[in-house]
């Protein structure tokens, strides 16, 4: 197959041919010690990227399998929960505890928006029965990266378990489970981490756990209890995705070689490069993300059209807006096996259609 | 890393060159038009292993998570179902029913024993509430290959809904989803049709439909109403295993270019090989798959101890038993990228140590 054109969405990413080579390596038993070490390496280094001594799981799934994993372990039926949410992604932690009959209030921003943390904690001091938060550390669909140290101040102080989506952001912003006060994270192996898709993880820690011991919702693939049994002696419970866990293992292994706080470095320089390059245009996000660029359209552009003109001119991909925002914004990733070089040149094509 | 062992363990199995080598093509981003292609013939490659016109939904999971998701999208609490256990998988249908608030009825035979159909028949008529029945294709745990056809003409007969574990057995042994009245199967992608795990799908007629639109257990990843939606694009609702498809995609087409039968020829002629090859020991079960072989101990012999034996004195890896069968069988794997020769010299080894 021809290369068809070069990733510049926010997820699925590039991935550096080191980690495409990890594939062809020969498939462990996933009984075996050679994989037991695997995977124990594989946790510990999600260790030192969520920055967490808490509990670690890997799963076969997409990061939306990793979300309903929280929602299932920690919520039961009836329970009081609060969803921080400013688009898409935010939407779908909203639409999960639904699923699963817990109630849902929330403090709701529009697309590009950060609440300010004055409300969400007003909102929290009105509804004490709160017990869990659900947020989004960066929203794909906007740019949007939220104020989770803040957010994680306020879950503290008012004893409540916060719970981040931190899927789309991991490795491109800046995030520290422990000292924010985080309590649950979940993450997927195709965005920063610049591994193939197949793989999503989640930490959690002593006080989060507790609840999940509680919990009452009805759940067997992801239910961590399994996966901490199997854990002592570093084995998931079913057979994982293999091959997929080797690159990602290697990924996160040259990640860590060089330091997480690294990684944010890169992100943030290809960020400012971009918009550097891209002159003068109007951004979605008051707070934007280092893991991708949401350029809003201007009066009479439609950035479906572009999208499409600058794929099949300059085999180049670029990501549409989802559900309302289709046609008006368009969002340019920075995540993966890309150059500077190779970002520069997208957004001096970008800057013609604008 | 230097192969470690061959696997001849009841999946995941060795995975063809050619099917590794499509693990490193450009990442297709999935709302793209050649990634939908691609989805659209996978879909219709299991429509003809399953010999089914049903509706084919591939999941970013292990073959449990398939397993869950039929019990979600069909059962809700309170509902009646019948589960044919004959070993740890059947079992794992009864705990995750369990689990979903489903009561559950049983026919559990020992390990490696087939129940007659006439008692299969009798507890569906003095339980006329069931309205799912549960069963394994081929158990993995005991190498017994189930009388689908004559469950399924029974579960016609009387109206019931008919769910299928094929994960093992699937590409091996004889399957045909609609001619013996299947309502839904899953399967895998680690087992016969020897591509990386990390993908399972499943197979839906209209009737077991019909319960997917009425039930009411919580469910969202695996959602397969959601699901559906996507399909009219051939789309996935979440980021797929891309990479891992590719090399699926092309396994599939490898074995329907050739017909299923011919796969399930293949998978006999090495059990019969096999099996004649080693001679006379006692099987577990009394109806033998040919996906795997399951040898019992004789009398004051360990299989833990063999088994360890010879992984490292030959560098092949076989199976131990699970549960209350460890130590007392050795399960051999026939299915993957596995020559005859090497057969014939894993049954000479085996041998030695019976």
């Amino acid at each position: 197959m021809r290369k068809p054109y070069t990733l510049f969405v926010p997820g699925p990413v590039e991935i550096p041919p080191r980690a495409i080579k990890e594939l062809s390596k020969p498939l462990l038993y996933h009984r075996e010690e050679k994989f037991s070490r695997l995977l124990s390496e594989t946790i510990n280094y999600l260790r030192l990227l969520f920055f967490t001594r808490g509990k670690v799981f890997i799963l076969t799934a997409s990061g939306t399998g990793a979300m309903e994993a929280c929602v299932q372990n920690l919520v039961s039926r009836y329970d009081r929960t609060l969803v921080i949410s400013y688009g898409v992604f935010g939407e779908r932690w909203k639409e999960l505890l639904w699923r699963y009959g817990a109630y849902v209030d929330e403090v709701a921003y529009p697309y590009g928006k950060s609440p300010p943390l004055a409300e969400i904690e007003r909102k929290i001091r009105t509804n004490d029965e709160i017990k869990f938060i659900f947020t989004t550390l960066t929203e794909t669909s906007t740019g949007m990266v939220a104020n989770i140290k803040g957010i994680g101040e306020i879950a503290k102080r008012e004893g409540k378990i916060l719970v981040v989506d931190a899927i789309c952001g991991l490795g491109a912003d800046e995030f520290y489970m422990d000292k924010w006060n985080v309590d649950v994270v979940c993450g997927a192996s195709q965005k920063a981490l610049a591994s193939p898709p197949g793989i999503s993880f989640l930490a959690i820690n002593e006080k989060a756990w507790e609840a999940v011991e509680k919990a009452k919702s009805p759940r067997f693939y992801f239910d961590l209890r399994n996966y901490e049994r199997f854990l002592t002696n570093y084995q998931t419970p079913y057979t994982p995705a293999i091959l997929t866990l080797y690159a990602f293992h290697y990924s996160l292994k040259r990640v860590l070689s060089q330091g997480v706080k690294k990684l944010w470095r890169e992100h943030k320089e290809r960020a400012s490069l971009f918009r550097a390059q891209l002159g003068d245009v109007e951004y979605l996000p008051d707070s934007p993300s280092n893991a991708l660029t949401v350029i809003k359209m201007p009066e009479g552009k439609e950035s479906t059209k572009i999208i499409k003109e600058i794929k099949e001119r300059y085999k180049i991909l670029l990501s549409d807006g989802q559900k309302t925002l289709k046609g008006k914004i368009i969002r340019v990733g920075h995540m993966g096996n890309l150059k500077k070089a190779q970002l520069l040149k997208v957004a001096a094509i970008l800057k013609r259609y604008l």
